[in-house]
């Protein structure tokens, strides 16, 4: 167990560095903060390094070879993305889900969502609903940002998450012969009039602008869900759980 | 058109009371910020006084009698909720809905929810489900919190939000022969087998501890959404969109 001290040590600078995306996707890591989530990492055998505040109990799991690392309050703080931090965090390594996109049957996809909120809650409820893959097209806010770990849950850790260019995706869909709906507020079928099958993706678009036009154009069917009272739309998670729900 | 240079001005101090929620319960009043939202008080004949910075062009609404105040940018900081304000502010009077309880056919009661964003989105899925009324128990964030003002989106204009005490008004609903539904993770039924009805009141309750053991227990059926996966929960503004739409 090893004990740092100052917010100046190296390796506090390294996991720091965690905090931008650029070195997320450059190391193929991520942090997460809070006991819950740390626990989730744990179990998905996802920690690389444990970093407990000096202030805490340590939590008394069988670490295996997992390094453990002591430190301040200082250095808890310079880490952590919330006002009250627990002082407990996990470098975690990204989970890799090589076959997913060949093997799976029921996807939700995102296309340009920027809410950190909404993709952590998108990400929980796809979990919850038992969709089996959350596809992630370019141009949506990073799925490892402590914010979207965090509405997450630690869904992170229950079901794959992939980065892809959507467009690529839906071709390899439509030869696996699974229903692709998109999702727009005009020129779409209601969602209720649709058969239920035992495959689908389902996409989810941009909170102003929602799904792009060059995705809506691919897919074999759009949907809507209706607005029966005087509100512009609904928000894109809430419409996502709506319709996983229903297709599930 | 008044024009306010300092921001000591008592009406400007006047005007800042509204951000705690004392004031704003007081005086049965609460600020709007940005474009949307002001428009969207001004349709419904809710502004008591209009607030505009003396940076941006005076929206041409037909104001009639609503009085216009140009402010500086340093007033505009005072007011605002968020990091970059629009530079526009409506002051309204809450809306009053005396019959509501008596007359509307469909509910849905908040029992305890905390989280501002939640609450807002909550208010935004009603009025888009087409619900009649939303019913605040005790206890609840206040709705008139700016971050639930704004993450309703023009809502709070769109559909009755009544205060009361939640016991009280089961009983009257039970009166009404309105079928009341709880929600609880374990011991109900799966929201997918109760047969809809006409009238209803769907009750979601606390993030973390759902809703109180007092209300579940004078439901007539308390209802769950099923966890395929291995999340522990749904957020709760997600769980009240599947419900109401599965309801309306």
């Amino acid at each position: 167990m090893k004990h740092i001290l100052s917010v100046k040590n190296p390796q506090v600078k390294e996991w720091k560095k965690r905090l931008t995306k650029k070195e997320r996707e450059k190391t193929g890591t991520f942090l997460v903060e809070g006991f819950h989530l740390v626990e989730e990492a744990f179990k998905a055998e996802a920690i690389i390094d444990l970093i407990i505040s000096e202030e805490i109990d340590v939590p008394s799991w069988d670490y295996g070879d997992i390094p453990i690392t002591i430190v301040t309050k200082e250095i808890i703080k310079e880490l952590s993305d919330t006002e009250t931090p627990q002082g407990i965090f996990a470098l975690c390594r990204q989970l890799d889900y090589p076959e997913i996109l060949s093997t799976a049957q029921t996807f939700i996809a995102i296309d340009q969502v920027q809410d950190p909120g909404n993709m952590g809650t998108i990400i929980r409820t796809a979990d919850a609903a038992g969709v089996d893959a959350v596809i992630i097209g370019e141009g949506t806010v990073d799925i490892y940002n402590p914010k979207v770990v965090r509405s997450g849950q630690g869904s992170h850790f229950h079901l794959p998450i992939v980065k892809t260019n959507l467009s690529a995706f839906i071709d390899a869909l439509k030869e696996r012969h699974i229903p692709v709906y998109g999702t727009a507020l005009e020129n779409g079928r209601n969602y209720r009039e649709i058969e239920k099958t035992d495959t689908f993706c389902l996409i989810l678009g941009n909170e102003g602008s929602g799904v792009s036009k060059q995705v809506l154009s691919k897919t074999d069917t759009n949907l809507y869900i209706p607005i029966h009272g005087k509100s512009e739309s609904l928000n894109v998670a809430v419409a996502a759980g709506i319709l996983m729900y229903y297709f599930k």
